[in-house]
Parts: C-alpha cells; sequence; structure tokens
C-alpha cells in the first residue's frame, strides 16, 4: 500500500525516489533511465512509484528544482562582496560540489531548456546570479585593496569566472571520457577559477594565492 | 531515381542533405528532427533520402564527422606558436565560427559520447588539440617577449582559453535563451579569451590588445 505523499514516511520516500533517481541520471545519462529501472533499484513497485511521480518527466522536473534551489541557496545574494581569498575559495568548493552532484544537468542543458520553458528561465536566473557572484568576488578584493583591476577588467574577469566554474567539469569528462573526474576535477575546477583571478591581485595575495593554490591542488589529486 | 551516391551529382545530393540536416539540428535542437521532416524540408522522397543515409543515426554520425574534420584543419599543427596577438584573434575568430556552425552539438556533448564511442574519442582528442593550440599562443607569445608567465601560470591559462573558447557559446545561450546570440555572441567569445591573455602580456601590448578587443566588441555588438 503506497504511503500519503504528505505524511512523514511518504515525504520520505519521495526523496529516497529522488535520490536514487540522480544517482541513475548521473551514471547512465538521463535519456538512458526508464521508470522500471527506478522502481527496480528501489525495490518498489511500478505503482507505487507512480503514486510519487506520475510520469519521468516529472521526476526530472523535481530534480532540477532541487538543483535551482540548492544552488540559490549557495549563491550569496545580491550586492554580496568577499572579503578575501579563503572566502573565494569555499564559495567556488561549495559551487563546483553541486554541480558534480546534478551532472547529469550539464550533459543536455540546451536540451532541458528546449523541452521545459520555465526550466530554461530559472537555469538563465541561476546563470545570471552566478556572474553577479563572481563580480561580488572581484569588487570585495578591490574594495579591500587586494585586487586591481579597471570597469573593463572586471567586467570580463566576471564572465570568465562563471563560464570556467559552470563548465569545468563537461570540459573535463569530454576531455577524458573514460576518466572518473569527481574529486581531482573539482579540485582542478577551483584551482583553474582561482588562476584567473591571480593576475590581479597585489604581488604578496598574488603569490600567497598561488602557494595556497597548488597545495590544495597536490593534496586533492595526490588523495 | 536517386542518383549514385558515387558520382558527382550524387555527391552533391548528399552534400545538400547534410547542409539542410545541420540547419534542421540547429534550429530546432537534434532530438526532435526527423528523417522525413528532413525529406519534407529537401523536397525530396524518403526513399531518395534513404538512398543516401539509411537512419538518422548516420546523419548526426556525417555531421560529427564533418565539425570534427573542419576544426582539425583549422587547429595549427603540433608545435605551432603564435607570432602576434593579431595570430590570435584571427585563430579564435575561425575557431568560434565553427562551433557556432555546429552548435547542436554543443547541446548534449555528453550525450553523443555516451551514445557513441567512437565519437566521444574523436571529440576528446580535438579537445586536447585545442589545449595545445591555447599553449601554442601563450609559448609564442612568450617567446616573442610579449608574454610574461612561470610554467604553472601557462598550463592554468591554456586550460581556461579552452574551456572558454569552447563553452562561451553555450554559456551565452543558457544565460539568455530567448536572445540570438549569432554575430555578437562569436565577438564577445573571442574578446573574452582575449581578456584571459591580456593580464600577461607586457604593458605596451597589453593596452593595444585591450584598446583593440574594445574597438572590435563595439563594432560587432552595434553592427
Amino acid at each position: 500500500m503506497p504511503q500519503n505523499p504528505k505524511s512523514a514516511p511518504g515525504r520520505r520516500t519521495r526523496q529516497r525516489i529522488l535520490d536514487v533517481t540522480l544517482a541513475l541520471y548521473n551514471e547512465q545519462g538521463e535519456p538512458n533511465v526508464s521508470t522500471s529501472l527506478i522502481a527496480a533499484e528501489l525495490g518498489i513497485s511500478a505503482g507505487n512509484l507512480h503514486y510519487h511521480f506520475r510520469r519521468k518527466d516529472e521526476l526530472s522536473a523535481a530534480l532540477l528544482e532541487q538543483f535551482v534551489a540548492e544552488l540559490d541557496a549557495l549563491l550569496p545574494p545580491a550586492g554580496w562582496r568577499a572579503d578575501n581569498v579563503e572566502d573565494v575559495w569555499f564559495l567556488l568548493h561549495l559551487i563546483l560540489e553541486a554541480l558534480w552532484r546534478y551532472r547529469f544537468l550539464f550533459r543536455d542543458l540546451s536540451g532541458i531548456m528546449a523541452r521545459d520553458r520555465r526550466a530554461g528561465t530559472r537555469l538563465a536566473t541561476v546563470f545570471e546570479r552566478s556572474v553577479q557572484a563572481a563580480r561580488g568576488i572581484c569588487l570585495g578584493l578591490a574594495e579591500r585593496d587586494q585586487l586591481v583591476a579597471t570597469g573593463v577588467e572586471i567586467d570580463a574577469l566576471s564572465n570568465n569566472i562563471a563560464v570556467v566554474a559552470l563548465y569545468w567539469l563537461s570540459f573535463e569528462s569530454a576531455r577524458h571520457p573514460r576518466r572518473d573526474v569527481a574529486g581531482a576535477g573539482m579540485a582542478r575546477g577551483v584551482y583553474q577559477v582561482l588562476m584567473l583571478v591571480a593576475p590581479f591581485l597585489k604581488p604578496e595575495g598574488r603569490l600567497h594565492l598561488e602557494r595556497l593554490a597548488q597545495e590544495y591542488l597536490s593534496r586533492e589529486e595526490g588523495g
């Protein structure tokens, strides 16, 4: 007997379905995962799954919703300014982790946007907020006199930070189709973004950042 | 009566089929285009289309083949070094144009790679060659004493040049789902890559590049 999706056990089942679906999507690609595979993996009946999500579309939409909500919670509010390089690091690490958790989305971003206009609009908003967060990094460090750049340079840098942060994992998996990029891929993504910022830091800050970035990278890639 | 695909008119028909398919894929996305739509658009019978390409898979594979061949022809040979900033500019412009012509591919790169291992390997090779071309930009300018960077900086910069060049158009269309990014999107992509290189140029070269980049951008985005 399926549980009422509004009750606590029902909500738990719903979340378990989403967790398992996310894992299968990431492993096999969304188009290759059927609702019967999901039900089998969960050890529940097709009827029970159907009780929570009537179609595969609804599962995919709920996962996109979850991704946007998680990224939304991670991205700093409008007007945020980074205090120091450690702030930047921490933020990037959390964002790359979220992108990795939902990596199936980045396999077919435009497909998702073409099929579902509302999803497209939500993604566009999150992308725009990523560029704003990148601006907050540049402007914060500039205000604290750690970074020197013109307005035009900050505009270009903010865009480049967003592109590298959002697409690094896609790039790595296209480049090394048979390698599992996970942990090392994330560390390298954070490193690549920090190396975009480095040339604009004042000499001491730049050396500090480059040393930290190298250490972090060799620890993550070694471990 | 379909023409022999090996004869000159047969080759012309084959190419016309590929051109129309590419246009439809770019407009509507590969998954939304059927072979009957392609035949209708060409004004030929399903039988004639089938004579040249037996399945949609074969059309998609032939277009991927064409893309890889075009990018391969554009990418400089191993060991190539840029002579000056104008070289870099020209190369980037040609590459961004090719990416725009085959933009349907970048909607579902991982999907293509998952369905077709051989295609995945070819794309990985082209991606790797893009990183090598980016190294040729950095090393060439360094050898001509126009760019100053350590080995570690050149490694990071080469990767960032490749990511921004390859994914800029995807980023722009995700960010502005309803805007046609075409010409302005390409110019902005070239500009964003040049702005990655600028911080490592010597002061005169850097000012020269930034001025040229701004002029180019306002001309392309205005026109």
